[in-house]
C-alpha cells in the first residue's frame, strides 16, 4: 500500500470514530485515561525495549547527548506519563459545557455549547512522552488524534500507541481514537496536510523549520508556535529588589525554554541604580549581557548589542539589554522585535501597569511576575497541549478547553423567520 | 510598481497602523463609525457615478440580471450601508473585555482579555455593500482590514473606501485602517495570501471555487464557509402543525440562502400523517420534492431522489426528503451528508430534543425553530461578518467578538517560578 493511501485510511478511520468519541460520557473518558495510565506502567518493560532500539539507532546516527537524553524512556519518564494521564482524568470535562445562554425578543433561547474539534493531527519531534500526553488531552476533549512523532522515536511511539490502543479496546472505546503515522518521511507529513476533509486542525510542536514546512504545505488550519522572544520591562517606579528577583528568575531559572526572558528593557530614570547590581548577579550566574550604548555606559563589561540581538531567541545564558526613555518606547520595542509570546512589566505605578497590560499585544502579559509563568500548568489550565503565538482560535498556552469549539444551540417553541 | 510589491506595501501599512487602532477608545471608534455613515450618505452621488461604470462594464460583459442587481448601488442600498454602520456603533466594544479571571494558589490573578486580531483580509465577490459592512465591523473590533472585492465592483469599492478613508482622516484615525487591493487579478489574491507576517486571518466570502482557491494558496489562517446543506428532522412526537410551519419556512421563505433547508428527514412513525399535507403545501409553493423510496410510497408525485441529492445544496425550490427509522438514523444521515452548517429537530420529546442538541456536530442546532435563524442578527450577535463551517476559532455565524482573540493577563506581586 502506498504511503498516501495508508495515511488516507488512518485519517478516514479517525474521522469515523470521532463521532462516537464526541458522545462518550465523562466517566467513560476518565476511566479510559486511568486505564491508559495503568497499562503504560504495566508495560514499562515492553516500552523500554522498544525505546532501546530507537536509542541504539540514534547513537549510530551520531545524535547529540542532549537529544538522546530527551529520547530515552526511563522508569521515571514512564511514571511521569502515567501521572499526567491521571491528572487529565481529574480535569473538568469541557464537552457539553454551555458557556453562555441568552434570550431573544422572539422567545428563542440561544446558547453556546462546547463540542470536540473532531480530529486533531499532532506533528512533533523527539520526546516520546508527548505521544501519551497528547493522546490523553485529545481524548479528554472527545477528539480522535493522529500522531506523527520524529523518525528517531518511531519504535517508542508505536509501542506507546499500541499499549494505549489495547487499553482503549478493553473498555469498548475505538482504538483508532489514537493512531500513529508509521512512516517517518517528510512526504508522509505533506500527504497528511492535504486531508482537510478528515482532519480539523494540525498542531506542530518542534523546531521553526518543521513548523514553517507545516504552514507552507497545510490545507488544514494550523495552530503554531514559532518562538519566544520574551521581554521584561523594568519601569522607573519598580521595586528594584523585586525587579532583580523577577529578571533573574526569568533569565536564569531555565534559560532553554520559550518563556525565558531574552531582552531586558530598563527605564532610563532607574538604569543607573538598577543595572550595576543586576549585572553583577547575572555575571555571577554566567549570563553574558549584550547592551545598547546607554547600557554599556553604565555597565562597561557588557558586550555591544548588534542589530540581530533584538529579535534573537537565545535559549541560552545570553541577555540583550536596552535602556528606554519610557513605557511607550518599551511597548514599541516589544511590538517591533518580540514574538507576541510573553512580556512582563515590573512597576509600582497603577497607570503603567494597566497601560502595559492593555497595550502589549502578546499572548501572556504579566505585571510584577516572572515570564516563566506563561505555561498551561502555571496559569491554571491543568495541562498544556502547546503554546500558540498566532491569534486564531487560541493565543498563548493551550489547555483542554482549546481542543474544543463552540456551536450555537437554540431552544425554540415553533418560531419561524418572518 | 509590481502587483506583488504594491500588495506588500498595503499589508505592511495595515500592520503598522493596527497597533494604533488596537488602542483607540470606544468613543473614538463609535464616532468614526457614525462619521463613516454620514460621509457615505453625503457622497451618494459620487458612489452611484462610480458604480454606474461598474454596471456598464458588467452589462458589456454580459453578466446576468441577478448579478447586475446585486452589483447596483441604489439610494436604498447606500442608506442601508449607513444604517449598518450606525448599528455597529451601538454594539458593545469587545476590545478590553475581561471574560474570565481566576486566582492561583501562589496569589497570581490570571485572566483572559479580548484584543483585536490585528489585520484581517476579506476576499469577496459582487455586492459592494460588503465593503462598508466589513470595514465597520473590523474597525469596531480594533482591526485594520484589507478588502479585495470582485473585479466587477472595483470602481464602486474604491469609491466607498475613499469616502471612508477621508472620513477617518478628518478624525485623526489612520486612513490605512481600511484599504482596498486595487488589482482585480487572481494573482493579486495569491500574493496577498503569502503575507503571513502582516495579515492575521483571511475571511473569504463567495463561491466554493473562490474559497477552495484561497484555502489551497494561503499561508495565513482562513475562516471559511463552504456551503449549507441544512436539515430539519421531524420526530415521531412532533407537533405536526408546528413541523409543517417550520419546514415550510425553512424551505420556502428564502430558498437561495445558505440556512435554507435542503433535506427534510421524517420519522417513519409519523410519515404517513405528516407527508401528504406537507407535500401539498410544498407543491402549491412550487417546491419540487425528491424522495427516498419510502417517501414515494406515501407521496407518489415525488421524484425519486438520486445519490447526489443527499449532499446537494440546491439554493432553490427543490427539497430532498427521506423517511428515517429513528433519531439515530437522522443524526447519522446529517453527519454523513450535511455540511455542519445548521440543523433543526421538531419534537415534543424531552430526550430527543436534548440528544439532538448534543449529538449533532453542526454550527447551529435548533429545537422547534426554523433553520433560517442561523444568522448573526437573528441569534443576537448584532451583526455578521460571515458564517464559519470549520471549527477553528469560530463555528457558525460570526459577530464582532469573533474578530478578536484573547490574551492572558496576569496581576502579580513579585512571584517567581521555583
Amino acid at each position: 500500500m502506498s504511503v498516501k493511501k495508508e495515511i488516507g485510511q488512518i485519517a478516514r478511520k479517525a474521522r469515523e470514530v470521532s463521532h462516537a468519541l464526541a458522545n462518550l460520557s465523562t466517566a467513560a473518558k476518565n476511566g479510559a485515561l486511568q486505564g491508559m495510565a495503568d497499562a503504560l506502567l504495566q508495560s514499562a518493560d515492553v516500552l523500554k525495549r522498544a525505546n532501546a532500539r530507537d536509542v541504539a539507532a540514534a547513537r549510530r546516527a551520531g545524535l547529540t547527548a542532549a537529544m538522546i537524553d530527551r529520547l530515552t524512556l526511563t522508569d521515571k519518564v514512564i511514571t511521569g506519563m502515567a501521572t499526567s494521564l491521571r491528572e487529565v482524568a481529574l480535569l473538568p470535562d469541557p464537552v457539553g459545557e454551555v458557556t453562555r445562554m441568552w434570550k431573544r425578543p422572539n422567545g428563542l433561547s440561544v446558547g453556546k455549547m462546547r463540542i470536540p474539534l473532531g480530529v486533531i493531527g499532532i506533528i512533533y519531534e523527539s520526546r516520546p512522552n508527548v505521544t501519551s500526553d497528547a493522546a490523553g488531552l485529545c481524548l479528554k476533549a472527545g477528539n480522535a488524534v493522529i500522531l506523527r512523532g520524529g523518525s528517531e522515536a518511531i519504535q517508542s511511539n508505536l509501542a506507546i500507541a499500541r499499549v494505549i490502543q489495547q487499553s482503549l479496546q478493553t473498555r469498548g472505546i475505538p482504538p483508532e481514537a489514537v493512531q500513529i503515522v508509521p512512516t517517518p518521511s517528510r512526504k508522509a507529513i505533506a500527504d497528511l496536510l492535504q486531508l482537510e476533509d478528515f482532519i480539523d486542525v494540525i498542531i506542530p510542536r518542534g523546531g521553526e523549520e518543521l513548523i514553517r514546512f507545516v504552514v507552507t504545505h497545510s490545507k488544514i488550519p494550523v495552530i503554531k508556535h514559532y518562538k519566544g522572544v520574551c521581554h521584561v520591562f523594568v519601569d522607573s517606579s519598580a521595586d528594584l529588589e523585586m525587579a532583580q528577583t523577577i529578571c533573574y528568575n526569568a533569565k536564569v531559572q531555565r534559560p532553554g525554554v520559550c518563556n525565558a526572558m531574552e531582552t531586558m528593557l530598563v527605564h532610563r530614570d532607574i538604569a543607573p541604580c538598577f543595572l550595576p547590581p543586576m549585572a553583577e548577579k547575572f555575571t555571577t550566574a554566567g549570563v553574558e549581557i549584550r547592551g545598547c550604548p546607554e547600557t554599556r555606559k553604565i555597565i562597561p563589561l557588557a558586550k555591544p548589542a548588534r542589530k540581530q540581538d533584538w529579535p534573537a531567541e537565545y535559549l541560552d545564558l545570553i541577555l540583550a539589554t536596552k535602556v528606554v526613555k519610557d513605557l511607550d518606547e518599551a511597548v514599541q520595542h516589544i511590538i517591533r522585535f518580540g514574538s507576541a509570546h510573553t512580556e512582563a512589566i515590573v512597576t509600582r505605578d497603577y497607570d503603567s501597569a494597566q497601560r502595559f497590560l492593555r497595550e502589549v499585544p502578546s499572548s501572556t502579559v504579566l505585571v510584577n511576575a516572572s515570564t516563566r509563568f506563561s505555561d498551561g500548568f502555571e496559569l491554571g489550565l491543568g495541562a498544556e497541549i502547546g503554546i500558540s503565538t498566532t491569534k486564531l482560535h487560541s493565543f498563548g498556552p493551550m489547555g483542554v478547553d482549546d481542543l474544543t469549539t463552540s456551536k450555537f444551540i437554540v431552544y425554540g417553541s415553533g418560531q419561524i423567520r418572518l
